[in-house]
C-alpha cells in the first residue's frame, strides 16, 4: 500500500492548494459520504454539494466555482482543479498502478495449441484459458481465466481480456483492447433466407475487427460480418450488454452505452454517442458527433452534430416541442369543448 | 423418486380438502393442461379456468373463490388454499428436496490457488472451476462448473453459483447468494474522460457487495464501483440480462426484472420494483415501494409508494390520462375542423 | 482454398449469365465496395446501386430488374438470379464447406463424466468442455471449448454448440440445434412469492426443449419452466441477448431478433416475428404470422397476420395514424387559439 502527502497530491493533480485543512497521509480514495481522514475525495457534480459540506475526507478536489471557505466545510484540505473527476482519476491511477501487476507466464492449466505465436515471457495466460491453433498474441497482453480464443485469431499488444470471454475464429484485436468478462466477439450474424417455409442459415464468413484501444463491456456481443468485416474504430468504448450486428462499422472514439443495439450494416461516424438502451435499424449512416439520447431510435440516416430523442429519433428540440404539445392536450380538449358551447350559443342567437 | 398421498398434500399445503376425486398417489407436478392423474397442479390465474375444467390432474390446488363442484370438473381431487401458487411451491419444494443433493468436495480438474480459505468437506467446487489467490468460501457453498472466482473475492455460506459465472477481484457475496449461469459480478464501470480527443479510462477501483439472499439472473452484469461499493441489498432479486451500473445502491427486497438497466450512482430504496425492460438514468433516488411498470424510465427522483409508467416515467394515472387524450386526437382534429366551418359561417353571416 | 470459374458459379446459383466481363478465377466473396477481381459480390438492396456501378468485383449477382449493361458498370461479369442474397449464400456455402471441417474426437482436457452416452468417433468435444453425468450426445454434434453441459441433458445429432455455452440439467436439444457463444439454456425462471416481507424462491423444476434446427444467439438466455417445458419450436431462430421467460412456448419458424424479451407463459404461434428490442408481457397468445415491429410491446393477445407497432402494440396503420395526429398537434393548438379569437370577436360584436 502506498501513501501520498498533500504536496504529492497537489503536484499529481496539477491543482492549486486552497486550504491545508487537517489532512494526514492519504492511503485511499472514497466518495464524499464514505471518505475518512485518510482518503481523497472530489466534488464532481453539484448534486453532491451537501455531501461535500459534511464530508470527513482528508482531501477534497473541487472545481473553480466553489468558494474557498464554504460554510461548514471545516476539516478537509481543499485543492482546486480544472476538472475534479479527471484529477481524482489521476490519484486513483496512482493507487491502482501500485496495486495491479502484470505477471507474464502461461498457467499450467491453460490449453495452448501447437504453433500459437507469442512470447511466453511477455504475455500472461491465466488458468483454464483455451487457445486454439493459428492464434497470435502480442507482448504485454493478458488473457483472463476461462477465456476461449478460437482458431486464427490475432491479438495485438497490451490487450486485457478478462475472464470467460470468447473470441471466435479469425477475428482481429489490435492493441490495448479491453474485453470485460463474458464478452463475445465474432458470433454469427443473424441472417436467414426463407426457402420453402424454412429459415435457411446464411453463412457468416467475415470477421470482427477491434481497432486500438477499443473496450467492450461485460456480456456484450459483436457479430462477425456476413463477409468482410464488422469494425469498431479506434478508441471507441462499448458498455455492457450491447449488441452490434453484422457488418456494422463504428467510427473512432464513439460511446455506445449499456443495452443499446445496432442492426446490421449500419455505419457510425466518429465521436458518435449512443446513450443507454438506444437502437439503430440496419443499413443507416449516423454521422460524426451525432448523439442519441437514452432510449432514442435511429430509423433513418442522421446528420452529425445533432442530439436526437424519441422513436423515431428526431432532433431534441422538435421532440420536446411535441412532448410539450401532448402535455397540453387535456387542456386543449376542454378548450375545444368550451368553444363548441360558445359557437352553439352564437348559432342559436343567430337563428 | 418420492410419492405423496392426498393427506400428505393437504397437510403440506395447509389446505382444506373439498373433494377427494379419483386421486392416486402423486409422483410429480405439472400445469393444468399437461398434468395426468399422478400429478398435482394448481389454478393460479383465472386465465386458466378453461384448462382447469378440462384438466386430468390428480389433484388441483384452488383459491377460495372457486365453486366446490365446478361444472365439468369431475375427476381431480380439489384442495382449497389461500394462495395456490405458494401452496404449489411447497409441493414442488418437497419433490425438489428429494432430488437435488449438495455434494461437498473439490473436483480434481478445479484449479484452486494456494491459500484459498475453505473447508473442502463443506463446500462443493465443480469441474473446471478456477479460484484465484486470496479467496474465501463459506460452508455449504457450491460453485458450478467453469466458473471463475478472481483474487480476494469473499463468498459467504450456502451460496449457489451456477456454471460459467465470473466474480471479479475483491467483490463480496454474503450468505445464500444465487448466481445464474453467465452472470458477471464486478466488471469495470463505464467511465471515461475526454482528454485531447480521446476517451481516457477512469479506473474503477471499488467492488460489488451482494448481501444475503441476493439472486442474480443469467448473463446479468453488475459493475464494480468507481471507488467504494456497488451494493445490492438483502433479499433483492435480479432477473436475466439486467445491467447494474457502477456505484448503484439497491435496497432490500427489490425486484429488478429482465433486461432492465440502472445507470451509475442511482440509489433504490427497499421493496422497489422495476418491471421488465425498464431503465433509470444515473444519480437518482427512487424511494421505497416505488414501482416502474414495464418499459418505464426513471429520469428524475421518484417518490415511493407510487406506480410509474412511460418515458419519462410519471404516475400511472397521469400517464394513462395522457394516453387517453392522445387516443382522442383524431376526433379532436375533426371537431376543430367542424368548428372552423361553423365560425366561418357565422363570420360570413355577420358581415 | 478452392477456386470457382464463371460456369461453376452460374450453375451453382441457377442464374443466367448476362455478361462475361473480365472475370478471372474466383477465390472469395466480398461486399461490392470491398470486392476485387477474384471475388463474387451481389446487389441485394437498391441502396447499394452506387457501389454496384463502381465495384471492382470479378462477378456480381444481380436481380432481374437491373439493366443488362448499366452505365459505368464495365468490368464485372453479371449473373442474373431470382434472389441475389440467397444465390450469394450458395456461393458462400461452397467456400465455407471447403473450409470448416467437422473433426470428431474428445480433447484430452475435456472433463466427461462416467457413463455419458456418445460415440467418440462421431462427436467432437473441444478443449475444456465439461460434461456432467447422465448426458447423451448424438452423432455429428460438436461442443465448443469451455462449454458446460449439466446433468442429464440430452443433445441430438448434428448440433453445433459454440464456446462457453451453458446447458443446465435435464434440458433437451433436438437435432441441428446451434448455440452461439455464451448462450444459457435452462437458467431458473424468475419466480418469487412474497412471504412475511421476503421474496421466497419458487422452485423451477421444469426444463427447456429446443426443437430441430433452433438457433440461439450469443449471450441469450432461456429460462427453464417452473414445471413442464419452456419450448422453442422447430426452425425458430433467436438472435443475441434475447430473454425467454419460463414456460414460454414459441411455435415453429419464428424469428426473435436481438434484445427482445418474452415474459413467462406467453405462447407464440408459428412464423411469428418479433423485431429487435420488442417485448411481450406474460400469459399472452400471439398468433401465427403476427409481426411486432422494432420496439413494439405485446400487452394483450394478438391476432395473427397483422403487423403491430408501439407500446401498447397496435396494428401499424392505427399507430401511424396516431403518430401523424400527434405530429399535427402544434398546428392544432394554434388553430384553436385562432378560433378562440374569432369567437371572442363574434361574441363582442353580438353583445
Amino acid at each position: 500500500m502506498i501513501k501520498l502527502n498533500l504536496d504529492e497530491i497537489v503536484s499529481l493533480t496539477g491543482g492549486r492548494l486552497l486550504r491545508a485543512g487537517q489532512a494526514e497521509e492519504i492511503t485511499g480514495v472514497a466518495s464524499l459520504d464514505e471518505a475518512g481522514s485518510t482518503d481523497v475525495s472530489f466534488l464532481g457534480n453539484e448534486k453532491y454539494y451537501q455531501d461535500f459540506l459534511q464530508t470527513a475526507a482528508g482531501v477534497v478536489l473541487i472545481p473553480p466555482a466553489v468558494p474557498e471557505n464554504p460554510d461548514g466545510q471545516t476539516t478537509s484540505a481543499l485543492i482546486e482543479v480544472e476538472n475534479p473527476s479527471v484529477a481524482f482519476g489521476l490519484v486513483v491511477k496512482k493507487f491502482v498502478s501500485a496495486q495491479r501487476k502484470f505477471q507474464p507466464g502461461v498457467h499450467p492449466s491453460a490449453i495452448v495449441a501447437e504453433g500459437v505465436q507469442f512470447d511466453p515471457e511477455k504475455v500472461s495466460i491465466q488458468a483454464g484459458v483455451i487457445i486454439e491453433s493459428g492464434v497470435r498474441i502480442g507482448a504485454g497482453t493478458e488473457i483472463g481465466a476461462g477465456s476461449v480464443i478460437c482458431h486464427d485469431v490475432s491479438i495485438g499488444e497490451n490487450c486485457l481480456l478478462h475472464a470467460n470471454v470468447t473470441v471466435r475464429e479469425r477475428c482481429i484485436l489490435q492493441n490495448e483492447v479491453v474485453l470485460q468478462p463474458g464478452a463475445v466477439i465474432g458470433s454469427d450474424g443473424y441472417g436467414y433466407a426463407l426457402v420453402d417455409g424454412r429459415h435457411e442459415t446464411i453463412d457468416q464468413v467475415g470477421i470482427v475487427l477491434l481497432e486500438d484501444r477499443v473496450e467492450v463491456g461485460a456480456n456484450s456481443t459483436i457479430d462477425r460480418a456476413r463477409f468482410g468485416k464488422t469494425v469498431v474504430g479506434e478508441g471507441s468504448k462499448i458498455d455492457n450488454l450491447v449488441q452490434i450486428g453484422h457488418n456494422v462499422r463504428i467510427g473512432k472514439h464513439c460511446l455506445i452505452v449499456a443495452q443499446s443495439g445496432l442492426a446490421g450494416s449500419t455505419h457510425l461516424g466518429d465521436y458518435v454517442t449512443m446513450a443507454a438502451q438506444t437502437g439503430a435499424v440496419g443499413h443507416l449512416k449516423i454521422h460524426d458527433r451525432a448523439v442519441l439520447s437514452a432510449r432514442a431510435v435511429a430509423s433513418k440516416d442522421m446528420k452529425g452534430d445533432t442530439v436526437y430523442m424519441g422513436m423515431p429519433g428526431r432532433p431534441i428540440q422538435e421532440e420536446q416541442k411535441k412532448k410539450a404539445a401532448v402535455a397540453r392536450l387535456p387542456k386543449l380538449i376542454s378548450q375545444v369543448k368550451e368553444l363548441q358551447k360558445r359557437v352553439d350559443a352564437l348559432d342559436s342567437s343567430e337563428s
